[in-house]
């Protein structure tokens, strides 16, 4: 029933990190990769390896540079069960040089997100991850906007110039239906004929974790999920549903539920994700869910008036 | 894009019912009312008509019965612009002598919800409503425990003894993926010559909507959804995402935001509903969301013990 191929990326710590600049507690790290590793997953992505020349230390947590060092204390005593760590590089905000010789890091794969403009850049980031010994993926973001040729000549070149595992469907507004990760994942398996394809999924519209499965039935072999969804905005694709979806005997869903009850629920009181009006209009409406947020920050007495905040948003796209 | 066959059913009231047993103040479902009026939407349910024998009134509020002088008062004075009225029976808990004349009634159409054992039930009272003037439909229960001959049987049956509108695959668990939807509406299909299919899909797994669409593109008609999902336990298929989603440019999404932010966010200060493991756990494991919503009424504490809670519910299901 389940299909062995399938690889699954934790990126709670990465992509939740989006929600609090990526300011996690040690704590809470440790007990993500603990309960990861218990569960079998394939990898735990720990934050991003940007630059510090683009984001500022004093601004952003150790989960935004993941230095080696917080990196192995996050790890230290956790028997890792054969869980691979990931880190995430920005293609315009992270540069080669902070990518140590595999032999002198902990981490096993690198993961190039990128804008179909950035792609060169990516495949840069890429192929340095490649040769200098670790696996690498390319995630191709905000694909909902990217209708045009660019996207078909990003893909033949990464097929090309580079050895990554998998590229990418990066879903980043929640905007997408059913058909169009069809669409979009037999695009993408037409030009990389050596490399596995993935997705990653935003919660929107409550579409992450149905995309992800569409993807899977049209044999996306890389998938992304977060603890409980946690994620910017309304968040990813919960990696709990996911598992119990996907079936394979490697999995164990207790670890993941009682992280998710004793250190995700617990963050819950200063983190606010999950499905909400404003986040569901930008996805409806395929956009960044940048206003959206900042309407969620106002005062509660005001924040339901979604037809306020739906004029602003409509009238702001007008041309 | 639209497809004009496709006809839209709200039944926030009578679903939302199941949370409160049906006691909305009667200003929520005037508001409520008003609301799907003037966004276009095909059908409006506002309760249940089932028996003052098997409900007691001093239990259950009105929604539960929908007498017809508690409806007049609901709608006076708001005009309806097309949207037909609708009320649901319990195949096994209404009688057909609680449904007057056509010509006596404001309703328009009368859905039947049954158990696959209780088709016979059901089909008196499609057919009592029916020959009384009224539309119907039937709608069939838990069809996620429904794998048998026994299905077969009364969809056959009800092609030949009925005459209503549609016939619902209601997947009352959330239990259901696509892959399945997919099999049931042709299941049904290849039976109901003569009539529609319709969906209506709980959120326990975050699929409410995403099984909605699945069911639109093999060609289901009738579909069902409540203001930001609210019903039970993990709560039903959103409308504001259905009707964003079906382009229809008859609906009009704006009352029904302002219906949400003003008339149905006040409601969560008293009525739970929405994503939470412990409904996950039960839409995974195809349960009855009975014990997860006992589970969600224990003190805070005690509540994100969620590994208890799954013990608890397997232990509970093993032979």
């Amino acid at each position: 029933m389940y299909r062995s191929e399938i690889k699954v990326v934790d990126c709670t710590i990465r992509d939740g990190g989006l929600v609090n600049d990526s300011k996690f507690a040690p704590e809470t790290v440790r007990e993500v990769y603990r309960a990861i590793c218990e569960s079998g997953v394939d990898y735990v992505e720990l934050g991003y390896r940007n630059s510090k020349e683009m984001f500022s230390p004093a601004e952003f947590g150790p989960w935004r540079f993941c230095e080696e060092k917080h990196l192995r204390k996050a790890m230290d005593g956790i028997d890792p069960r054969g869980t691979k760590l990931a880190v995430m590089q920005d293609a315009h905000k992270a540069v080669p040089e902070d990518v140590l010789p595999k032999e002198d890091s902990v981490v096993d794969m690198i993961r190039v997100a990128t804008y179909v403009k950035d792609v060169d850049k990516a495949i840069r980031l890429a192929n340095n991850a490649t040769d200098k010994g670790y696996e690498a993926t390319i995630n191709i973001m905000a694909i909902s906007h990217e209708g045009g040729i660019f996207l078909d000549e990003s893909l033949q070149q990464i097929e090309e110039e580079t050895s990554v595992n998998a590229v990418y469907v990066v879903d980043s507004f929640g905007a997408l239906y059913s058909e169009e990760i069809h669409f979009l994942v037999e695009k993408f398996q037409m030009y990389l004929k050596t490399k596995e394809v993935g997705v990653h999924c935003h919660n929107s519209q409550q579409l992450a974790f149905a995309n992800t499965i569409e993807g899977i039935i049209k044999n996306a072999n890389y998938v992304d999920g977060t603890l409980y969804g946690l994620g910017r905005g309304a968040g990813n694709c919960p990696l709990e549903l996911l598992l119990a979806f996907l079936k394979n005997p490697k999995f164990n869903l207790v670890p993941i539920l009682k992280a998710i009850g004793q250190t995700i629920m617990p963050l819950r009181k200063e983190l606010a994700w999950g499905y909400h009006i404003p986040y569901m209009l930008a996805g409806v409406l395929n956009q960044h869910p940048g206003e959206a947020i900042k309407w969620m920050d106002i005062p509660e007495s005001r924040r339901d008036d979604y037809v306020k905040f739906y004029s602003q948003i409509t009238e702001d796209t007008e041309e």
